[in-house]
């Protein structure tokens, strides 16, 4: 086992401009192990599911050699459920129905098969619940990967701070990296993040693309431009997937690494947001992959002679 | 001559959270032709100001080899002057006083020692004003570079459309871009802009970079990250100034070599916002800009082994 992955599995019903879906399948940990799985990487989910759950979305993943035996079955319970309305520009949506159902009470198992895992990524979820899932492993990973969100620093502000603590790399967005620092420069604000204890502070700012800070060095990629973006849900968990898999793929955690590993996740969340939830990422190739990276070569390559 | 400028010589008064200033030299085509001379390409100004404009910042321009001869003095006017306070995030700003003053009735002349000029740089100014130095040129200048804004789409929509119909590279911000095509995407509004004249399209989105667009690529380059920016006046304008300079030096109008001069012009402006109006720019050396241009290099170079 390379990578665990901790975070939803879910039921999301979308309405963009272009249209709207049924409840689809949806989730964090959904996104991040289908993501890690076009890399070849062996991942393994903890998460829970309502008796409602498919079997077939389990086979799928199943199938695409993620290991499912930390997805907790609760039988007389039901799925989390996520439903929004993106705005016209799709940077911006409402929220429309949250039940969080079977994920209230959620105590994570972690299953032996996957107690050796060397990088672990702790998808968005209540910091309490991220914390207890580090505490459970016998063997301390190698790496540390913490998604967050502004909901957690309004309401558990003091558990989120433990959890952020024992993390090595945290990925939030702009807003986020702001309300977390008190700090408007963004370079400020990592510095600071950066003395609550990560030694890598990834702030992922949409269609603005992303910055990665380590010890007074950035490196900033752009997104890639896109002519539609279709749907944007899943985005930011693709993009946790692909740079988290590429680490544990490669094992190499040196800032130079983490530089490809954000190229990778850049270019996976690119897929994403072609398609409804994960549609475009479940057909995505490892070729498919390789040229989505070269454009981001393309898109950011120059040579200035003076 | 290589590069001519046409744009404001002016006077501004700064209000930012660090401080303000009184009125202080300021105007496009002294950010632009400041720029340009770190590069040591000559350039000349054709511009107009009052009576009241100091002779020793004539002097000043005049020591860096930048041909002022195209300078009109009104002797009995006043030259423009503006006056803004900034917010705190610096991103946005009221203006406090706008005196047009001499630039009103300003009617360009373009001195015999400007007519062989390679590259033309319109500032921005009324497109009226830009279109009859391009029709004033006795030869046809190599790259005509236009710098507008939503003032004018507003204001003067027509004879805009017939000034960025002879534009070989058009420089705006995303949200004129969106105003001019009436697409939010900005690959698409690039794509409309196409249409309308100009082969390059140069969208500047501030604190995020740039995108340029031609023949269907794209290049993207991320500001560089910066602890405090001071004051952001006339940022778009040396960004303008660094880019033609470059431009006008090599006589390589290339896709390649835009996206060199995209990179000279962004390092350029980073120097701008780092004091209050002209004073750092006056100080760069050429040094100073292959450091900086090093610095765009180590933020956005990798390398991905799959």
């Amino acid at each position: 086992m390379k990578l665990l992955v901790v975070g939803s599995v879910a039921f999301d019903a979308i309405e963009t401009p272009f249209g709207k879906t049924d409840k689809i399948l949806g989730g964090a940990a959904t996104y991040i192990t289908l993501a890690s799985s076009v890399l070849g990487v062996e991942s393994g989910i903890v998460s829970v599911v309502g008796g409602d759950f498919p079997q077939a979305d389990l086979d799928m993943l199943s199938n695409r050699k993620i290991n499912i035996e930390g997805i907790e079955i609760v039988k007389e319970g039901k799925t989390f459920f996520w439903s929004g309305k993106y705005h016209n520009d799709l940077n911006s949506r409402d929220t429309l129905v949250t039940e969080v159902n079977v994920l209230e009470h959620f105590d994570p198992k972690i299953p032996d098969s996957m107690q050796d895992a060397e990088v672990l990524l702790l998808g968005n979820l209540h910091p309490g619940v991220q914390l207890s899932v580090l505490e459970k492993m016998k063997n301390k990973p190698k790496l540390v990967i913490l998604d967050t969100m502004n909901f957690w620093m309004d309401s558990a502000w003091g558990i989120l701070m433990e959890m952020i603590a024992k993390t090595d790399v945290i990925s939030i967005n702009d807003e986020e990296a702001r309300q977390l620092s008190g700090e408007y420069s963004l370079v400020k604000a990592a510095q600071k993040i950066h003395t609550l204890g990560p030694k890598y502070v990834i702030i992922k700012k949409g269609e603005h693309g992303a910055l990665l800070f380590h010890e007074g060095k950035i490196f900033s990629i752009p997104a890639l431009p896109l002519e539609v973006v279709f749907d944007p849900t899943g985005a930011g968990d693709t993009f946790a997937g692909g740079f988290g898999a590429h680490l544990a793929k490669t094992g190499d955690f040196s800032f130079e690494n983490m530089k490809a590993a954000i190229i990778v996740g850049s270019a996976m969340a690119s897929f994403t947001v072609e398609k409804f939830g994960t549609e475009r990422l479940e057909t995505v190739t490892n070729e498919d992959l390789k040229n989505r990276i070269n454009d981001f070569k393309n898109l950011t390559s120059f040579e200035v002679a003076l």
